[in-house]
């Protein structure tokens, strides 16, 4: 079933506007690629809504955020509203300043995101930040781990409640939830960790596969991540003596361009609570 | 005779200037240095005077434009024409956006450009805005097919008759042409519009064949867009089971870095019309 | 006694602030995960007090700067002096226009650095634009030859002692030095020249190194370079026929990420003048 979101995104080819870092923009153009949708760049304020309009999902991460980019994803996000457009938030290093904590605050009260994904450091500063009296309960561990994997599940499901959007943290363990459902996913490897990126263009993904699952967020936030951490588990298979993170980033770049829906719901690793 | 050019750059090592998108600016890095160019990078307004003065050609991608960076190409334009030097145009999504449309449109009313390539619809759009009563003819189809083949290549000599440069327009087919001659170009595979940034790292290298090669810039736009495509052919027979378009853009780079100009001659796939 | 250097970087996985331009970013990220440190990247002047306070030490790299980035850089390292963090100094294409030149300068009048790495041309420009009336003597040539060896360490030790940083000069021969101490490595291979960004990812590396090493700065410096040299022989060790320098960047990584402390010291060619 997972399966089919990702054979949707290959018939569907939908075109993503990514407000992303400068970082690790060329990995999430060529992983957009890869799966089957096609990435445009664009941060200037004066060029957004015009780019925006013609994408059909927005990827908003604040991991190198400025004061006009800042900008640009206000208007941009604004816009896709207007549009009905799906928006996603990465709110890279929410919690590590003031700046990156504000902002991803700020843009939430405006614009209403389909999908937010980050760690659970970072989505337990945003669900503290926007803490209303009736805020959800952010009291989870730093890491979600078996132990801990109850706490969480609450969590991620009551955030998803208050913002209407589907939850992804990711870590050693993965949780996918809307307010009433939560995947939780054992995909993936820890070397994964020693690579920059793999958080930033699995939100890349995670937008396209939105666009190309209008009925099914949900399922369609899941498949992302269940094929991030497949093809983690795949490009690990074909790790040489003497290869280390550079080749392992591109050889998950590569299982990602050749997963089809029968090899994810074959390898997917899930169980819904 | 294709040939020489690439061999002209190894002997050269042109340096070029490059204002260019931060998505793939590291690729088109990589691609002058493969090529036997050299880059450097400066977009600041107040960095790129000096910057170019020091370079043989300048290259201008519009790709993530910002307010500040648009007025760091008219300043470096400006600056590499004063000196004489070959400055080439990429207009990345002229047409997609006000922004882009109007600010390539700007920049080709103050700046001569040696060369301009882009796709066909960008070069359409550039043809329709700088448009006069004896315009050039844009009634040209989306795509450059064996169909609409004579009405493109038309269409190409006459936007390099208006403006000066060699045009070069990318696609299935390639064309490259000045106002008497067109270069009908049949290299490359279509698994490389699956790679982010092979567009820009063209333009790249494309600066520095023309750099290389002053007596022929026609020729030396050509062999550049062979060169990439021939690259490609090259990349696409050294692929793996269970590789992808991480993979294939590497071997790209590494095909440009081992082509030589008997290579180029052999395998360069061309007609002038 | 350098294998300790990396060891150290291993255990201690030091958080690295980066300054850096976006031509390379994405390697430096990637090599700071190889050796064992963990990167964050942050230019606005809103962001990088938060940032830096939150690191181990700070990486500042001119090689894309802009009017906002250079008041980053500014912020960013008061910042991490009043902290008393490590702080590296990586000029790139001071001498190349005045802007750079100038804002290495500045920089270095503001902010005590605890290392400087660069070219020869970029340092003997620092240390020209320095220059007081007992300012070092720059009466160095162009490259570090086995001919113009003893006036390079000379020069290395002499900007040392003035400037209290370690200075690390890289090139055929690489030289780092304190005011007594000389390392002069010859690791390394000169095909490492066709790779963007070799430098810029030592400065990164280096600055970990540094973080991990308080009581060994010059050492740490030393092992850094040695690491990358001795990455780029096991990498080329690896190139098979048709690689070029995309595959050459990816096996270097690879190399780093794989490089053990006796690896090092087996590997480390260098003498102490």
């Amino acid at each position: 079933m997972l399966g089919n979101c990702i054979e949707n995104v290959r018939k569907c080819v939908p075109l993503i506007h990514n407000i992303t870092n400068y970082v690790t923009v060329n990995d999430v153009a060529n992983v957009l690629l890869a799966c089957g949708g096609s990435p445009i760049m664009s941060d200037e304020p004066d060029d957004v809504e015009d780019i925006t309009a013609i994408c059909g999902g927005l990827n908003i991460n604040i991991g190198t955020l400025n004061s006009r980019s800042i900008e640009g994803m206000y208007r941009a996000g604004r816009r896709a509203g207007e549009l009905s457009h799906v928006i996603l938030l990465d709110p890279v290093g929410a919690g590590a300043s003031a700046l990156r904590t504000n902002t991803a605050a700020g843009l939430m009260k405006e614009i209403r995101f389909t999908a937010i994904r980050g760690n659970i450091s970072e989505i337990r500063t945003l669900a503290l930040g926007s803490g209303t009296t009736k805020g959800v309960d952010a009291d989870v561990a730093d890491a979600v781990t078996e132990d801990s994997l109850d706490g969480a599940v609450k969590f991620a499901k009551d955030f998803a409640a208050e913002t209407g959007a589907v939850i992804a943290i990711t870590g050693a363990i993965d949780l996918v939830a809307d307010a009433e459902r939560c995947y939780v996913i054992r995909n993936g490897r820890p070397e994964m960790g020693r690579i920059t990126g793999t958080g930033c263009q699995l939100s890349g993904m995670m937008t396209a596969f939105l666009v190309a699952n209008p009925g099914a967020h949900l399922e369609a936030c899941a498949a992302a991540v269940c094929t991030m951490g497949l093809a983690g588990e795949i490009a690990w298979g074909r790790m040489q003596e003497g290869d280390g993170n550079a080749t392992y980033r591109n050889r998950i770049i590569d299982a990602i361009y050749n997963m089809d829906g029968q090899t994810l719901d074959a390898g997917a690793k899930y169980e819904i609570r």
